[in-house]
């Protein structure tokens, strides 16, 4: 057996870890993957244990804070349009809400806009289903996450009987066209599916039915959900199917160990991020000046 | 000289600390207090070096992380109706956006939303002042921080000569009535004025202009506000004595330490959080008969 130190976490180099772009190219959809086969406990990319997968990630996150700072800063120049929206999707307890709180949260809040979507209220139902959308685009230099999205539009929409199957149906054509639309004005779709295993569900929401301080997450619905488990698989499958597009891929991720999904989402962040290539902006001052008018002014 | 282990911080609990109550009351402005006479390298109520500090400062971030949780929970139940507005002002570079980064970013993105204000757009510039200042309150349950607020309107106005000084001097009232009116509706206002030195302030342009990444942080607008320190030093003591109410007090932060004014900050905020009894909320369901649905349906 390996000998650590008690404190210092283990390094992640010495743990074997595929590249971002390795990362990436592992979990991207591709015609003829069965959702429903995925091995939800697997690690794609990773051979270590929990404790190397979040040391792991504690690094990544140092890197993906500095290529949010560099998409923040150049937006500032004014000349600059480019920003990433991160979808993520999954079923109840599937781990949307750590991300947000662990990939997400590792990054200084100025230029990240959150945005959850819920049941939509009276307003929201009376507009066309993307219109709480579009309120929540990113602007340039930002990362914008939706915390479900339009895609409930499809899903809640079918599995709920919201509205009749011509409508939800008409929608995967609308909202590939929309993303298009997106990636063509600059702005980066990385959609995350997450995807947990029946008995996990169970064990997520047990623990939220037992602890007092975790009710408010939990909903009766969730329970009923659940009992539609297949027929959710295969609403999640033709949303794979029918919205991958290389303008706006889907990634499925194995989401039962949640350090895996927060690592590996963390890497396939830092993929596009680094596609971008973002230099540090220059300024339109003369630094050498500027200095010495600051020294002059002591 | 004492020793101290390599990697493990100080424990807190071994350093003389306030509590969030005592910080508040220290930092809380007051009739009198003379805003350019502040001691900004002072460290009220931490009698601790940087990494004492800083290690504070990582346990405390539990604590509000806690509480804003509940926050955000109890908004869940859709009976709930309050917010925290953190509204941050100071001169350039006083860290404004470090408190963003460090204090506001060791929460969950989910409650959280972050608007800074600059230079008004033609858009804001055609409204009413507080137009933009509206469209940006947080919802309930949420913590709103303002980097930059409506007391810019104040005081670039004022500096920078954009509306006759009849205009800026109503402004005063209009802020006041404002700010009741938040508190009127259930958002706790927390002001915080950040205040460093002549000295240090150039050391913190210095380092902006001798660092290709931190160049797009400076302008040269900072050079000619610094220039004006001392017409400054009164704008903001006027806007301290004017806008200093019970419903939405001043804290004066020496921030020439810069992890002082996060440790500062932050218990600041813990002890206005502590004040709205944030219980954990009862769910509207019956735990044990979910529990016997989860299970039947394995």
């Amino acid at each position: 057996m390996e000998i650590r130190p008690a404190v210092v976490p283990p390094l992640a180099d010495n743990v074997p870890q595929a590249s971002p772009a390795e990362v990436s190219r592992l979990l991207r959809f591709r015609k003829g993957l069965d959702f429903g086969g995925v091995d939800t406990r697997a690690t794609p990319g990773f051979e270590g244990d929990k404790l190397a997968g979040r040391a792991a990630h504690v690094l990544d996150n140092e890197v993906l804070s500095d290529l949010q700072e560099r998409l923040f800063a150049n937006a500032r120049t004014g000349k600059f349009v480019k920003a990433l929206l991160l979808v993520l999707q999954g079923r109840d307890s599937s781990g949307k809400g750590g991300v947000v709180k662990h990939v997400v949260g590792a990054l200084s809040p100025h230029g990240v806009h959150v945005a959850a979507f819920g049941v939509p209220t009276e307003e929201e139902a009376s507009h066309h289903f993307l219109w709480r959308i579009y309120r929540e685009l990113p602007r340039y230099g930002h990362i914008g996450v939706f915390d479900r999205s339009h895609y409930e539009d499809i899903l809640a929409a079918r599995m709920h009987r919201l509205v009749p199957p011509k409508v939800w149906k008409g929608r995967y054509d609308t909202v590939n066209e929309f993303e298009e639309s997106l990636a063509d004005s600059g702005i980066d779709v990385v959609k995350v599916m997450l995807t947990i295993s029946k008995e996990e569900q169970a064990e997520r929401l047990r623990d939220r039915l037992e602890r007092a301080d975790k009710h408010w997450k939990f909903a009766p619905s969730d329970i009923a959900d659940r009992e539609n488990w297949d027929a959710y698989t295969e609403a999640f499958q033709d949303v794979l199917d029918r919205t991958h597009k290389d303008h706006a891929p889907w990634y499925v991720v194995p989401a039962d160990r949640k350090w895996y999904a927060r690592w590996a989402i963390t890497r396939i962040l830092v993929h596009h991020l680094e596609r971008m290539d973002l230099a540090w902006p220059t300024g339109s001052f003369d630094p050498e000046a500027e200095l010495a008018r600051l020294e002059a002014s002591r």
